[in-house]
């Protein structure tokens, strides 16, 4: 019967965590929170479920078609299940913290997309990041690219490496065109196809002046280690918005190289990742022999405005299930060996139970008429009444 | 205009987890994951959704109705999102692990519910738990409620109390009464208000005998310290299998009493938690001058058929929200005061920070341009460059 067989079928793209990877997830999860509470990012925990608007708030209609649907029944409004942390995080702090200094903030939890994408395959990736809120300068971009590689190298990633680019670029053309905004997207859909023929007929179509039309060409090729460079040249009759953001890209990566010379920075100033509530630079991580972006993340200084507060914002994220899969073995647990105690009351066994696990030890109980052997419950040791005191032994002396 | 407000409303009953409370809460997370490890309780974590039929598989019209329903885009079938981790975890003991020695399992995780109940009067709850299968002994019973107590304890509720009762006592008397299933779920919704008038009237209308009728309508008032010795003589003309719940019964309070003799437990023969998938003892954990149950559980040896695997089960489960809102102050988290550090990437100083990090210690940089005092942000020390290395000093000391 197909129902019947269905029941431990999962739908596509969502995941039943199994011991060994949960504790391996375990594991990273607190190494991670560590780390991020250690450069003073406090955890955050937004809704898994919220009303529809509030979480699309200032994003784009990627994000719609990402997220699930719900109705409430108390209130007959539509909710949606977070398909992107971001946003309610920036609500949390514009709405909720609403301080003038600096505020840095992390979260983790599982985000479920109506279709899978991203590098782990999966329709629930859980998302971890970290965000600035209340500082425009370079070096906030500086810190948050900083952590982020931090981040990869606590999971065993320390090879990654960077792609820069900046929405000021693409968006100062856009406006130095007078293309409309649909004009505008439509434009921004081509680029990230990098579909030169396309564009050109589209620049053609909106009577776009050729001096424009050539740097927005030009965008399609301005990347590689030079990009920088040879955007000068390019785009050298852009006007001041978009020299202004070439300028604020060279700031950033000049201070990453003084930070961490050592970390690979590619550029790609037609690559525009959340273009639509991005406002500054955008950066995605990659690691070698690993085609998909494995972290994201850019400048988004506009959203705070959306919940009564506006703030600059900057921050990254990536998927804990997926750095897993990438993380290096060392990085990875192993369990250590437990110990089985009889299923007995007595205060002395107890005590020495109660030592063990305070000591961090694994001690299972032993059912009178269980199935399996110590070794089947992965014990090397029992505890065992002997010389008038409780005491461990090897799980092979005397009676099992 | 009201969507705009309503852009930082939440949904009744879903909260955000601001800074302090998220402390608080992974704390206590982690305290209780490690005990169920030392415990040699293994995590796992079940899917946020699901097939709607594989989340009530073998469970009741409660907890459909507690369920969030969703299209699959990608299969056009129904899913849920989870209101209860019980049956995916039965799945993927039965299904996954096919052990045949006792699998202990723990797991944590949110799950939703359409509308609030609960002790926290959340509809998100944060369900935290743990599971014995492959053992059916009233051994596994005793220790699924000794962790119970120990994860109370835990988070610092030290004097909960324990109501016990066995669905095998019921069950027996409806069966004996020659209810139909229609009748037996009818009158079982009667006695879980304790409407005393109404059950006469259900039990006279289906005709049921006298004596077994005065049987159904004593369980309304067995309860209290006593009512196991009350019901030898109560249900004294009750077929066998009532008699062997109430042996069943009267031996798990025995060992219990014989392990925890300070623990006060109540009997209640009429409650009957999770009935439509519970088979044996079912329980729920009090706190004193808190009127809703805090932990509830008990065994269900049926669910594991379901998934091709039958398996006796026991085990119990609470909300990680509600346990931090009665924890005692002492289980909650005070941060240490954090270290405010220069904008600069010289290596000797960055060793330091990285020390101080990897020792535990909170780094925050500073920002240029940035609003708020090192007070603002928690700092009570700062690092500065003086008689020629960077060590720490207090804020007040030199320029801020």
């Amino acid at each position: 019967m197909t129902i019947h067989q269905d029941r431990w079928l999962l739908p596509a793209g969502i995941e039943e965590i199994l011991p060994q990877q949960a504790r391996d997830m375990e594991r990273l999860r607190r190494c991670l929170l560590d780390l991020f509470d250690t450069w003073g990012y406090d955890l955050v925990i937004p809704p898994f479920i919220d009303y529809l608007e509030s979480l699309l708030t200032g994003t784009g209609r990627d994000l719609d078609l990402q997220t699930f649907k719900l109705t409430d029944q108390l209130s007959g409004r539509l909710l949606g299940i977070r398909a992107d942390m971001t946003p309610q995080v920036a609500r949390i702090d514009a709405h909720q913290l609403r301080r003038e200094e600096p505020t840095r903030l992390c979260y983790l939890g599982t985000v479920l997309h109506t279709r899978s994408d991203g590098f782990a395959g999966t329709r629930s990736p859980m998302q971890i990041g970290a965000d600035i809120y209340g500082h425009a300068g370079a070096e906030s971009d500086v810190e948050i690219l900083r952590l982020l590689l931090t981040t990869l190298e606590t999971a065993g990633i320390s090879s990654a490496y960077l792609d820069l680019g900046h929405v000021g670029i693409f968006r100062g053309l856009a406006e130095q065109a007078g293309l409309t905004r649909e004009q505008e997207m439509a434009l921004f859909g081509i680029l990230q196809r990098k579909a030169s023929t396309e564009l050109d007929a589209l620049l053609d179509e909106a009577g776009v002046q050729p001096a424009v039309a050539d740097m927005l060409l030009a965008l399609v090729e301005l990347n590689g280690d030079d990009a920088l460079e040879r955007a000068g040249e390019r785009l050298a009759r852009a006007q001041d918005s978009v020299h202004r953001a070439i300028e604020n890209l060279r700031q950033i990566a000049g201070a990453l190289h003084a930070w961490l010379p050592q970390v690979p920075v590619h550029f790609d100033l037609g690559e525009l990742r959340g273009y639509t509530y991005k406002t500054g630079v955008v950066f995605a991580a990659f690691a070698p022999g690993w085609g998909l972006e494995i972290a994201r993340g850019g400048r988004y200084d506009a959203i705070g405005e959306f919940f009564g507060h506006a703030r600059p914002a900057v921050g990254f994220s990536t998927d804990l299930k997926g750095l897993i899969e990438l993380a290096a073995p060392a990085a990875l647990s192993d369990h250590a060996a437990a110990v089985l105690a009889p299923n007995d009351h007595d205060p002395e066994l107890q005590a020495l139970i109660g030592e063990l696990r305070a000591s961090g030890r694994r001690v299972l109980t032993w059912l009178p008429g269980q199935h399996g052997s110590p070794g089947d419950l992965g014990c090397e040791q029992r505890i065992d009444y002997c010389d008038g005191r409780w005491q461990l032994v090897p799980v092979e002396a005397g009676k099992g």
